[in-house]
């Protein structure tokens, strides 16, 4: 990790291991922020991008990454935390519509609201998070009308908005950038897509982590990767094994 | 507990323990619900309100009650969690001036989220909590404004809510009352306070938890009881030996 500069305003990134919350974290240090990285180990199937999340922040020289352990499992209610199939395969223009069952519930208001504990404690007054409504998941909690809500809900909830003083401003800076977009920008800003782990379902092979290639998270990882005229640097699981897997 | 009855609406009630929460807890039975009570072990000094949560949810036969483990401690900044002493023996009137040391950031906005996110999964459509804007600590997140942002946010996180479908409704039944109206109210709706702890800073005595009287919490709540004409069934620390503890 980097050091810490009294110079530099503080800024708490939602740091997930993806490759959208990586642009999102690199573009704060780009803004010239001290960045403060905030990670999640909420019992997701995917663990393997904690490690990512690990990854990402030393290659980037944050001041600091903090693991913050949720049992989102007492709650339920979603593919990504419960024995319900991750769906594969869907088409990209077909995911934006509905809500699927990888959604889990409330998912992005519980990270702000740590977010917004952890910022108003450092007295940071900028939060970044890499959601995006573009080429997204149909998550309701991506949209920018969320995100207006929230930083409303936030300058309310905090002693330091409460005092008149401080506001939080919410920044999502890849919200409406498409994924091909968002890899151009990662090649900006010198982020090392390599590093970061998208797939909701991966496998491993030769003690390596495999990417599925087919769950909506890799359809919409490759396509922006494929638009952007670029190979992703991270291992696919081969064509013929993926047909033999379930999904 | 009790049992779940499908004609009945079901409401996610937020249940540290405390009086307020009991009695929230208790007036959404009163409205009819079905309750699934929710609370949290968040690394608090005074867990020994888990206890009185659990005593509580059975007494009042809830349907359900579920404790979330929370890991604020890797947050910092209030005196509940960390190693600040609990300020003592304030003067009620002085309590909702500036924000005290044992405000917990973003903790209301924290536990809304995970409720919300409970109220999603278990198709509830309300939310209760105990908070209160009269004879309270000066917490932010307690004002009926931060309330009526988060049920607009509410709306925006989630999928009911994005689908057009279902609001969620953020109900703080106690809102508007002294704390010699909850005391009151509790005995009308047959909450047995007995079984509650609001102290921050409990002791064991002859192995039974005393409260302090000297917290911002235990003056509130004795001057409820005081004011209601009403004896406070929980043990208190001799006047004697309050004296001799640090504060």
């Amino acid at each position: 990790m980097g050091q810490t500069d009294s110079n530099k305003p503080r800024a708490v990134c939602l740091l997930s291991g993806g490759m959208d919350s990586a642009v999102s974290t690199a573009q704060a240090l780009a803004d010239g922020c001290e960045v403060h990285a905030l990670s999640f180990d909420y019992g997701q199937r995917h663990a393997v991008e904690l490690l990512a999340a690990r990854r990402v922040a030393t290659s980037l020289g944050l001041a600091d990454q903090r693991v913050l352990r949720l049992d989102l499992r007492a709650i339920g209610g979603s593919a990504l935390t419960s024995a319900i199939d991750v769906p594969k395969d869907r088409d990209a223009a077909a995911m934006g519509v509905g809500v699927p069952v990888t959604y889990v519930p409330a998912r992005n208001l519980v990270f702000l609201s740590f977010a917004l504990a952890l910022a108003e404690t450092i007295g940071a007054r900028a939060i970044y998070l890499g959601v995006n409504a573009i080429d997204y998941s149909g998550y309701p909690d991506c949209r920018p009308e969320f995100l207006d809500a929230f930083a409303h809900t936030a300058r309310l909830a905090t002693a330091a908005g409460a005092e008149g003083g401080a506001r939080f401003e919410i920044r999502a800076p890849l919200v409406a950038m498409t994924k091909r977009d968002i890899v151009l920008r990662a090649k900006q800003l010198g982020v090392d897509l390599g590093l970061t782990h998208t797939c909701y379902d991966p496998a491993m092979v030769d003690d390596l982590v495999h990417a599925c290639g087919r769950c909506d998270a890799c359809v919409l990882r490759l396509k922006g990767f494929a638009e952007a005229g670029m190979r992703d640097p991270v291992p696919y699981l081969p064509a013929a094994e993926r047909r033999t897997r379930g999904g």
